[in-house]
């Protein structure tokens, strides 16, 4: 299975690919989406789309992992990623990819196995996990790897537990 | 000059097309696009963006109004708002149409004459400026006039004034 973590944001989007076979995590690839600073966000957005939308056609992953809504930021945090999750959650529609969502606590359970662990403590697992020489930067990058882990790890599981979501 | 105002949201979208002669609007075309209950958000997003998307395509609205970034209300909102207004902004980028931002204020100034006004004050304006027999329904699509004639009111100024924004 082809998993396509995103850390959505309008400035920097990390992406990280992975794939599953039995128990072996391989990265496909990772890194990010910019957009140039000081952009009008419609502009950004459609460079997010324009960017997202051809690399779900060629890379055809199986699955999209996203983090969960969370509510706990402020409000402008809140929106800005709101418009940059709504292009990501649209051009998955469009190609009928299936999106999973994580809360940031279940990615650390999923990747540590300890919800409180340190963010340091995640991108070490997710470079040991997936046997990269470093850490993948930007964090943004790193937390995209993280969440495409934790769906691997989560999803069969859930599946046997009779269906997800 | 033809203007479109949107109320964005993810379950019921208000639009409202108006046109501008000299001191004369008139309503052109007002409803909602509206998604079914109970819908994933991607599957949301992805039946707004169908309905705008041809929308602007046939209505070639000069400019778009839609309401400031606010940060006043709670983060759930700013969220769903959030995914809801980047599909707008997506569309629009993606047809090279302006888009023009306007906080209630300024809203309720430029249709009532007083930032201070009632939601069914402003409610009236709408009727009364551009010779409505009743009060456009739902509240989402009377929203979304006002901000068109916000619009309406605020650039020709705004442009005199050495530009926008």
């Amino acid at each position: 299975m082809i998993i396509l973590g995103i850390d959505p944001g309008t400035a920097i989007m990390g992406y990280g690919l992975i794939e599953q076979k039995g128990n072996d995590l391989t990265a496909l690839d990772y890194s990010c989406w910019r957009t140039p600073a000081h952009t009008p966000l419609a502009e950004r957005l459609l460079m997010l789309y324009e960017q997202i939308s051809p690399y779900l056609r060629s890379h055809t992953p199986d699955h999209v992992a996203v983090e969960e809504l969370f509510f706990n930021r402020n409000t402008t945090t809140a929106l800005s990623v709101g418009h940059a999750r709504g292009i990501v959650l649209l051009t998955c529609a469009q190609q009928g990819i299936p999106i999973y969502e994580y809360t940031p606590l279940q990615v650390k359970q999923a990747v540590v196995g300890y919800g409180k662990a340190e963010k340091r403590q995640v991108q070490q697992m997710v470079r040991g996990l997936l046997g990269l020489d470093d850490i993948p930067k930007p964090d943004d990058t790193a937390d995209a790897l993280a969440l495409a882990i934790c769906h691997a790890h989560s999803f069969p599981l859930n599946q046997k537990m009779g269906g997800f979501r």
